[in-house]
């Protein structure tokens, strides 16, 4: 039997601090090297101005394996009224190979990509970390603070989007996390004075530059995660001490470390770690209160089927769901 | 709303005839260039003896996109009492790249095999090929035997098995198309005095040999499409006057074409054409009465989404499946 699981069944379960659990879980393996995490396979299909991902992952220890199916159609919100991003993971048996479970993917997607930011947080920002800069306040935003509200004592977020409405909404969505918040009117303004900056835009030419960037600042850069994407300027990579990613392969073809890599700002050598080896050990994370760390945040798999068993685990016990018998 | 059809769904819905015409299309636009079918994924989880397959396609011309996702777990009859293979194809619209339907990919798999065996047949076979060969009697031959029957005026199949109680099997269940029939005592009878010849079996070292070919012979090698499994010897290769396959990278891949290649029986320049080039028109199929011919099959997702397709239509216009709100 396969268990299918709504939109509102999965927002219904997931946590915020089981998402937590299952990613740096699935860090850990994959710093191991227990996973299998082939590159995204990504469909373009210009006609629609659209990509399908394509993302399965396999993590041996907590045996989970599944694979993530996500379509981005950016045009989806004017044509269609359908949300810009949607998919299924399909959560597997890693014993018989059968679907245990299918979901859908949204709520998956943006509590793991926060969650990944709330990882490196954890292993790269200061301890004392107190104040958040965040730049785009779109569907990510919510899920990036929530996360690192959770890893460190956070006092205040000062948040910047080109469309004020959204970060007004956004500031209004995380008043449960009692948090100090201000609109800020520039992305310069989010990036000083702060001890944590999230980037998590669909920018496509970057705008974060290097001399906005203060000492002892942990950046991490979400949004820019396929070839057409940037929102760091070079500037800001040369600047840091420490650069880490989820998956180099990934983080590699995106445009922001292609420029960055392009205008000589960095090499691939020069990544300090993955967030896996950080969180497995065999690399120390933060060393001193001065440096400046990025975390380049691509998405992994890993992080959607660790997820996916939590989820399935919950509804299988809180019997929520439908199941049905699709393949024997 | 996405429609979910289970295996007895799409075995009630689905016809060699519709699944012909599927793939046939779905050649025809691969040759022009008008497909996206990256090499497949495949997870290998040793601990299982097993393969997650991972397979995403898109037909421009048709408006399908769809991945399947195949697991086979060599094991699982034995330990579990499951299939040995088994999965979802999970079929999207191109258009705004909702899931309209999840559906049991095992039947698909096997129909679209079959009909890939068949146009090659239809393009490379000799137009009064009246006798088949076919090695192998598992879960594959008889849609393989169905196909070839509807392209060719098929008056008899000669079938070899290492296990006689399948071969028995399969002469039973293709009953239905009143064919002479004969179970033979070994793959060499199975391959001397017939107009084509089907290899399907799970082989992991080549047991057809060269000089058992005779001219005028099309042959499709449709079991060894991974890396550790090879049907036919190099020296088969080595006597083609045309080999053709359906992708080349997917097939340089095999155990089979990296031996042969490996032997110089063959290089990847002596490819021939792929299946898509001859449909299209681009190359002619065969040409003359003696020519040997190979179709190495490996499987495509384009045949999968196409076939999927004529699934989801057929299933919509009769209200088959159940239908739920996964995505919005």
């Amino acid at each position: 039997m396969t268990l299918i699981l709504g939109r509102k069944d999965v927002e219904q379960l997931l946590t915020m601090e089981l998402t937590l659990e299952a990613v740096e879980a699935a860090f850990l393996e994959h710093g191991r090297g227990t996973t299998l995490v082939p590159e995204r396979i990504a469909l373009f299909l210009e006609e629609y101005h659209a990509v399908i991902g394509v993302m399965p992952a396999y993590i041996e220890r907590l045996k989970a394996a599944g694979v993530k199916l996500i379509c981005h159609y950016e045009d989806n919100p004017k044509k269609h009224n359908l949300p810009a991003s949607a998919g299924l993971v399909v959560y597997h048996d890693p014993a018989t190979g059968m679907p245990l479970a299918i979901m859908d993917c949204a709520y998956i997607t943006r509590m793991r990509t926060g969650a990944a930011t709330g990882v490196s947080v954890k292993y790269l920002a200061r301890a004392d970390a107190q104040v958040l800069g965040i730049v785009g306040a779109g569907a990510q935003a919510s899920c990036q603070i929530a996360a690192i509200s959770r890893v460190r004592d956070l006092k205040r977020v000062k948040a910047f989007d080109i469309d004020s409405a959204a970060t007004a909404r956004l500031l209004q969505e995380i008043a449960n996390l009692e948090l100090e918040t201000e609109a800020v009117d520039s992305p310069r303004e989010a990036c000083v004075e702060v001890d944590i900056l999230v980037t998590c835009t669909p920018a496509r030419i970057p705008f974060i530059q290097g001399e906005w960037i203060q000492e002892g600042l942990h950046i991490a850069a979400v949004g820019a995660d396929m070839p057409h994407k940037s929102e760091l300027f070079p500037g800001v990579y040369a600047r840091a001490d420490k650069w880490v990613t989820d998956l180099i392969n990934q983080a590699l073809v995106t445009g922001e470390i292609a420029g960055a890599i392009a205008e000589g700002a960095m090499s691939e050598g020069t990544l300090y770690a993955t967030l896996g080896e950080i969180v497995a050990g065999q690399k120390p994370g933060r060393e001193d209160d001065a440096e400046i760390t990025i975390f380049k945040s691509t998405g992994l798999a890993i992080e959607d089927v660790a997820t996916a068993k939590k989820v399935y685990e919950l509804a299988s016990e809180r019997g929520v769901g439908v199941e049905l018998s699709i393949t024997p």
